[in-house]
């Protein structure tokens, strides 16, 4: 007979990433982690290894769901611009969301890297990596159909909503009200008329 | 006689605001502290008291010392473009030189919040507040001598370049070369034109 899970490890998983998304890496000890996901130490060890190999998988999760939708929102739009603002919208919405601890996990992990070792660094620098060659991939598409200037920088633009990006999520944390972070998204999608 | 200090305290004080920079609050032990500051625990408690009252006090110095560096390049300059992009310039260097962590300590700080109580979240936002709005005033001398239009949002403007400071530093964490760096500071100073 199969050994029978008794608990929903994605669910878990998704306990686990919110904490980390959080309070960090290190300002994440075993009883938030305990409490969160419902599990004892021995069962989150058995279910996904210790406390680095747990949160490199809530790295993955985060990029699979929370990168995953945003990304979605340009697939969805009509255009790049409405797409590009979308994606913007959706960072800001997810922040002021009650469903998420605010920030980012992936700007607060790459800040804290000291604290990880090389195979977590890779892992962090592949997720942006990943997520600004998928929103070049978006504008270079946009280029082809004519929707964007050929002349412009598709790297650059691509490299400046992502710090956009990471950049709104520090100044919401720092209080800086909706009105304004909308703002701010505006204004850099404007840019793409220039 | 009066007590003679035997150790340097702003020479320690900065030495302690490093680490705080490069591991975080919840990543700096006393160790660590200890061993940057050259101090014994007992000699940094009674000259700063506690590691959150320390802390605070490498924010002060943060604040004064690094963003006043900063917003000087905007005041040395001879426009509010050559300004803004030496300060965003400086920015980008600060996280290449060899004298700092790298990085952003307020940024990682308030991406870290959890960690922090209510006095130590007030100031970090106030740090943020108080870029925002140096730079603003700049922005606004600038409108007023025609260098900028006057339709200009000052306050978007000034939130845009934090926005893209703090963001620009995960990008660095993520191992983003410098280059392209450049080019996203190039890509928001050229917006003013618009």
């Amino acid at each position: 007979m199969p050994r029978v899970k008794e608990f929903d490890e994605t669910r878990a998983l998704e306990a686990a990433m919110h904490v980390f998304w959080d309070r960090g890496y290190k300002g994440t000890s075993l009883p938030y982690l305990e409490k969160a996901m419902g599990l004892t130490r021995t069962s989150i060890y058995n279910a996904y290894g210790n406390k680095r190999q747990l949160f490199e998988k809530t790295i993955d999760l985060y990029q699979k769901n929370v990168y995953g939708g945003l990304l979605e929102e340009i697939q969805l739009a009509t255009s790049i611009k409405e797409g590009l603002r979308n994606l913007l919208l959706a960072v800001i919405n997810l922040h002021f969301s009650e469903q998420t601890p605010g920030g980012c996990m992936i700007a607060l992990s790459l800040l804290e890297k000291t604290q990880h070792n090389k195979s977590t660094s890779k892992l962090l620098d592949q997720t942006i990596e990943f997520v600004t060659k998928s929103i070049e991939l978006h504008i270079k598409q946009a280029q082809e159909i004519g929707e964007i200037s050929k002349d412009k920088d598709t790297q650059a633009i691509a490299s400046m909503v992502v710090t956009t990006m990471a950049g709104m999520m520090v100044q919401a944390k720092a209080g800086v009200e909706k009105k304004r972070l909308v703002k701010i998204a505006d204004t850099l999608v404007k840019m793409l008329e220039n």
